[in-house]
């Protein structure tokens, strides 16, 4: 039973990554600051790859960083890495041992580039790769489905953007983090009963946008892993782009809207699905407009800021797919056809 | 009846697009080599964005250039535009109309980047905002589903990319590529046999890696959008790193395996989804190895180099999902619930 304890210890875990590393991350931070970074290039997969998608609007919107993802094969396969001037190249990784995110590191050092990992193993490969290191110390993470380890790398991330921008609010925001995610856990029961509903479910669409463009992939993802569904997730906008024209009248569509910029956006797709096309809605939101659509509202707190809103929207969708699975009958420790660690190249 | 006539107006569409606006690449590649670019900036939606796709693989391994794909809500909803400092900012659209990829296009020339627009309408409000425009003179697009402004748009970024490398072999290659296409047109019959017996299939996966990522993007972009069938793309590389939990035997996978740097990593996957899951296969390859694999070969003419497979492997995914259509008896031209222009911001 270690994938719902590991659910569970998410709010112990995200406190002290905060206490532990804080001086760490402002050191790596200060020397940063030195260099004439101009955009951030950045290596991942899986659920670290959306962890990336996370720092993708955070480093855009606080420190006027642009991103970009990095496409791996270009370093392995084709032997034709970009020229990475004046770029921060980042590596993430829960094990740190996947060959190919760890040459995109490898490449960022040879051509002079500040380089930085963020991993559940500071003696990895990975780590050795890099000049700084930022250790999201999860603990041993057993289940196959990464759940700490994704909300870790999520605050390592918000707190090298605050350690850039030096904003002292933003890290009294970050202290919050914890308690808003303990009071979000409190509706395990309530999402047991909920996930009943969709025991005969095998396909579905996530839908999330701007910071929770990431919560959209990382549920999506923890569904495909766990329940064996097809969950694909997109933002509301490539949504509108073509895709929507799949929806028909109750069609499960999975979407989360926090409160924010980006959210009266959201609220007019769902209400579009839900008045247009009588889709069956799972919202994950802090706003009662937006609640108040869905067949199963799960709620967050009310006064979660949106930049911080990842790391606590993604818990009802993490215990959604939980309690999905043992509704199916499946192992939730170990999926068919996966490892824990998975090399690629 | 427009939609076959514009996937098979496609060869002809190419070779004018290459001899009416070589100059005009030419001249803005060299306009572009005055500049300190030290990456790319890229905006698209759907289908264009699938073309930003390839011109993520080929500007890295052709030109050096890493590619950001951009983010608009940071533009729009969020009004935190990133500091775009050496920075190509390139938006791709057909319409030119969609207001997030023209405001990221206007954030570029206020901050003083060089900015370029790929557009069928060379008066649209992208191409205005724009210093440099190629037109890919597409012709009107009238069936909703995007096909020939999506390889006459690969086009165009495979001539930029081969305008700022100045290698003539490889203009040499570029203008073999209508005969490659008129070539595997020719399968239409074929592929509106093979579709028959997916009449009743309802989920699907798209696998691709490297330059064909992009065709594994837009193969199932024109599933969703012409069939309804949910049908999510994946590199082989993230495919392994999850999500091919969900395959048990007899699950369909569409595959897009090009004779290249990334085929053997492709083979491998495919073998394994025959061999170990007994799933079902689709694959579009010139190599026998993986043909042989399939339940449904599409062949592609044996010497496409791996950098131009894209615009010829798309054909008898297009053909396909053409036939489908048909197979299941919905409307090709007018797909419920999107229209021709999206316009999002």
């Amino acid at each position: 039973m270690s994938l719902i304890s590991e659910i569970k210890e998410q709010p112990s875990r995200i406190k002290y990554l905060l206490s532990s590393q804080r001086r760490n991350v402002e050191r790596i931070a200060a020397e940063f600051r030195k260099r004439d970074i101009q955009y951030v290039f950045l290596a991942a997969r899986g659920t670290s790859d959306n962890a990336g998608r996370y720092a993708n609007y955070l480093l855009g919107a606080q420190n006027g960083l642009p991103l970009a993802l990095a496409t791996p094969s270009l370093f392995t396969y084709y032997k034709r890495p970009p020229v990475l001037k004046n770029a921060l190249v980042v590596g993430i990784s829960q094990s740190g041992k996947s060959p190919d995110i760890v040459s995109v590191l490898e490449e960022g050092r040879r051509q002079g580039c500040a380089t930085l990992a963020i991993t559940n193993e500071s003696k990895s490969p990975l780590a050795q790769s890099a000049d700084y290191v930022i250790d999201i110390q999860a603990g041993a993470e057993k289940a196959v489905a990464a759940t700490k380890t994704y909300t870790t790398e999520l605050m390592a991330v918000a707190m090298l953007s605050c350690a850039l921008t030096g904003n002292e609010k933003q890290w009294d925001e970050l202290s919050k983090a914890p308690g808003w995610m303990r009071a979000t856990l409190k509706q395990s029961d309530f999402i047991s009963q909920a996930a009943q509903r969709y025991r005969y479910i095998d396909q579905t669409v996530v839908l999330g946008r701007g910071f929770n463009y990431a919560t959209a992939f990382e549920w999506a993802l923890k569904l495909k892993e766990l329940t064996y569904i097809i969950a694909e997730p997109y933002s509301s906008a490539d949504f509108a782009h073509g895709p929507i024209a799949m929806v028909e009248s109750g069609y499960p569509v999975f979407a989360v809207a926090a409160k924010g910029r980006v959210f009266d956006s959201m609220l007019q797709m769902i209400k579009r699905l839900r008045k247009d096309i009588s889709a069956e809605l799972v919202v994950i939101s802090n706003d009662k407009r937006a609640l108040t659509e869905a067949q199963v509202p799960l709620a967050i707190p009310a006064d979660v800021p949106e930049w911080l809103s990842p790391l606590v929207s993604i818990l009802p969708a993490q215990l959604f797919a939980y309690h999905l699975t043992r509704a199916k009958g499946y192992n939730t420790e170990q999926p068919r056809s996966i490892r824990k660690v998975t090399e690629t190249r």
